[in-house]
């Protein structure tokens, strides 16, 4: 008889807000805070272990450590450590930061499956979709127990770019990108509504609205992380946070939720040359991932989508060569 | 300086529940509760402040009142009054209540008037396109500030059924009902999506999982209705009252939501012979709704909503004939 | 890997609202409601089911059934079930209630008990002391995993009164009442502060305000629970549903919260003449209960607690009569 | 008609935290963040626009502005803008980042009097007490509409001490810190009480711990700041800035919650020999705060409260020198 609990490894900018929604969900008792900047995760835990004094909070047990075996019944997992570069010096290319993070989610894998086979993990550690594929592959893990936020937080950007282009509640706007995480991410305007109505006969709906092209969207959503990283100082932390934890209710909850992550490809899926990971819809329950979705594509799509995956492709080229 | 107000006219089954979820949302510091059954509205006003003894919920200040004037400074008022039966006498069929209902809400309406114009009011009251229309048309209300749940309950049934049919998060279905709240409610499948895939091409990717018919949804949402009504007793009231309250949420966030409400419909609007009142998705703000849409419908769905149509107009006609 | 379960044990008015409570908590992903009456249990269970389709509310699996297997891997089960008498005819005092309560618990206790004893009972129903000890001493279901509401809501009504008197939010008051949940029940006034002053210094820091005794308290809070039974034609839920669901939170995220539950009494405590069961501050954990506080009362108090005792008692062997 | 309008003045680590707690409070439709770091607010707030794509998150229009005009139709502005340090440079004495927050906070102040009197301004800047008492003072702006969050956080973190010491729930914890928010707040311990039960009598009810002495609570809750503040490289951010929700909560709907904020103290209020202000129990309401409490303390106290004024005094001449 224990609470439900969350692992959080890399407390940094990303991390410090993924505990911060954590701490008043309702859904874990327990919170354990992992990285290897000791300090940094005693802070991040007691700073919130004080606001449990107040009474709008929840008063949940939250601690920092850094022995992965309190990891060992935690429900879920969630993966937000990265190389930590001086302020302002971030690549802003995703692919480029495999260098680095290579090596440190294998170490994180290699430590979470010595002390659990359970827990739910969820990465978000960038480059999102070459993580998740090194972290299936090259793990004994359970496949289906791991998923990267990958497209979820794209997803959000065009549900928010769309709805303020059409002054509608960005939840009223059904939709999502696919393929990778950052800058070849496929809006699949084919598939988005608003209202029920397709995206190409918004205009009879919206007259004075002037439509947006395709590559119009793709270039904002893309242009909307670096919008934020730039503005940020190399930090976009706020609304991918809020995606890992609408997951982790997700799976607590087993809600069966349809949301865009990013895991590594079915065979024969979407007819791509070599096996990558990648976001389509995803059905998320209590095991983790049960479904994916292979979705009905346009040809400007597909051949996005293409692109998009060779580059995830070349990214775990360079994750493996780093092996 | 004022705490955003909330007037419940109408504290039965319905209103009772619409209390319960608007007592702990933080949208409201006011909540007034009016019912002609002065003990009744003074008991549940009681029952509720006795929570905010509790050290989870906000202290908000809910009373009871039987006069009007405190509506005066309200922000968003939900009428749920209705014709009192005896418990399981409640008639089936709610074009019937209309006979009692009608004079209820002329009653209602002309004591709101007289002491407000700004307030959002939000009718649960059956019929509810009846009511909607009757309010709209026959008091000086500006009509962009009323509207009714209409076919939002009817909808997240839809949405629950197509959710349990593919196992999926409803919330992961997009779709709604149009037309009558009740017996005449259309879905409208050519417009619903799971995963953003059309209704019609779901069984692509659910093989083994046969699709329901167009006859056979409508007939299990309608159903679903009368499920929850004679088992209970006679009573619907925990979907709809919490439907009211994410509608009071949108109108007070400002969220321009899309939500299939009940409002009047626009000059030639869906080629209606005569004027009507029925749910199509309408655009929610702190204004009150701002903008229907027009839907495009496949031929099954406009002979259906034709007939809603009609449904609804001749509980108009019966209305106006009790004036 | 399963998502934590909620048992509800009959779903009257009461039940209903801990339903409502408990369905978008997000502290379970399982909701089974079991009732004698099939339809009713149904009917609820479907009504908050359709709730699921709105956008706010997670997708918890909520069900009727009859099968107290369902219960097996519940961790809480929260008892509601009572007699059901004509409206308006319920007696008001409860102890009269044990008559046809007593073989009501035992049989679900008994129930309860072949499907699981990992469990964590709450228990709402009426009288709730002899509920409590009849439970606990009678069936060897584990004590420390159930417990009573006992005086939370007498409580939550002090601090109301206290709060209301003063113009200050009840959350301010900190206080409770201890002894039977009902008539007599007692108001520790010696041990309730506002801002940390004691109540008998408040009208130094309330010049203006006349203090009320302890016997008006006393009264006051008793009356308050007539007041909304009255009212309400026999049914109090509202707040008692919030206070169970508040102890729900307190225990499935371990949170080591003092609530004033009933339990039965421990060896010697309070000095009461025989065993008995009632409300004291009492530290609520993942295991259920595991310390009860031994409050210093004062003279008054005292005496009024001796008094709850032996009406207490007497229900008790009344209960135990009907063996 | 409009929707609840927050201002954020500063959005560095407190700010940031506060706009993040603040977007999913349905407190607030309309979020405007000032900011002379114009990229950083731009960033900020379209770091939280995206977040409004998620299904769980109401749609608020959060967005940033170097217009203080944008602030002339808030309800509450929060002020967490402080002179910014190098990483790691931050003076730990509060009272030292008076030399360049007290222009800061001059220059803020007289923004928001020039387009409004009306909103409630919370104040979290350091140091806390300085900073409200030259706000109130220096100018005309209504002083019954602006607090300083002060020793909110301090009690929080004495209740988490006092709770993790003794095993319980730091919610069931009743008590508070006074005087200066920081090195010299004092610990009211002979107003703070664990189920009602005096701190002094504590050991009887838990006879395996040790108590501590008030001079031991004291260090451990000033260490407590340090130990965040040092581990996270001169940042304390998270527990702050929900108590400045709480606050604003409080505020909104009009609670009247009794909450430790800082404001100057009345005439001749705890017999301090120059003007100053600290916190001490105040009733927050939608009017500002209404009602100080002057707390009866015992001799320890009074001689820590006494210390602890002084040192505030000497900052606020520090600050009317720097006029």
């Amino acid at each position: 008889m224990k609470s439900q609990k969350l692992g959080i490894i890399g407390v940094g900018h990303v991390g410090e807000h993924v505990l911060a929604y954590a701490s008043s969900s309702n859904l874990f008792g327990d919170i354990v805070v992992v990285d290897s900047r000791e300090e940094l995760a005693f802070g991040e835990a007691l700073d919130q272990d004080h606001a449990t004094g107040l009474l709008s909070r929840p008063n949940v047990n939250i601690y920092s450590s850094n022995a992965y075996n309190d990891l060992s019944d935690a429900d879920v997992i969630i993966v937000s450590a990265t190389h930590v570069y001086p302020k302002g010096e971030v690549p802003a290319d995703r692919q480029q930061l495999i260098t680095n993070n290579a090596s440190i989610i294998r170490s994180i894998m290699k430590n979470i499956s010595e002390v659990t086979q359970e827990a739910i993990i969820i990465f978000i550690t960038n480059p999102a979709d070459t993580v998740i594929y090194m972290a299936a592959n090259e793990f004994s893990y359970p496949k289906e127990r791991m998923m990267s936020t990958g497209c979820m937080l794209d997803s959000a950007r065009l549900r928010y770019i769309i709805g303020k282009h059409y002054n509608v509640d960005p939840k009223s706007v059904s939709g999502y990108m696919m393929g990778e995480h950052g800058y070849s991410a496929v809006p699949i305007l084919s598939r988005l509504s608003v209202a029920g109505i397709p995206y190409d006969q918004l205009s009879k709906h919206f007259p004075d609205i002037k439509p947006l092209t395709a590559d119009e969207v793709q270039e904002k959503v893309v242009q909307a992380a670096y919008e934020v990283f730039d503005n940020k100082f190399g930090v976009t932390n706020a609304a991918v946070a809020q995606s890992s934890i609408e997951l982790a209710r997700a799976i607590l909850l087993d809600e069966h939720s349809i949301y865009p992550v990013s895991t590594p490809l079915l065979d024969g899926e979407y007819n791509t040359k070599r096996p990558v990971a990648f976001s389509t819809p995803t059905v998320i329950t209590r095991q983790g991932w049960t479904k994916r979705f292979e979705v009905p594509l346009n040809e400007w799509e597909t051949e996005k989508l293409n692109v998009s995956a060779e580059s995830i492709r070349a990214s775990i080229d360079l994750a493996e060569s780093l092996l």
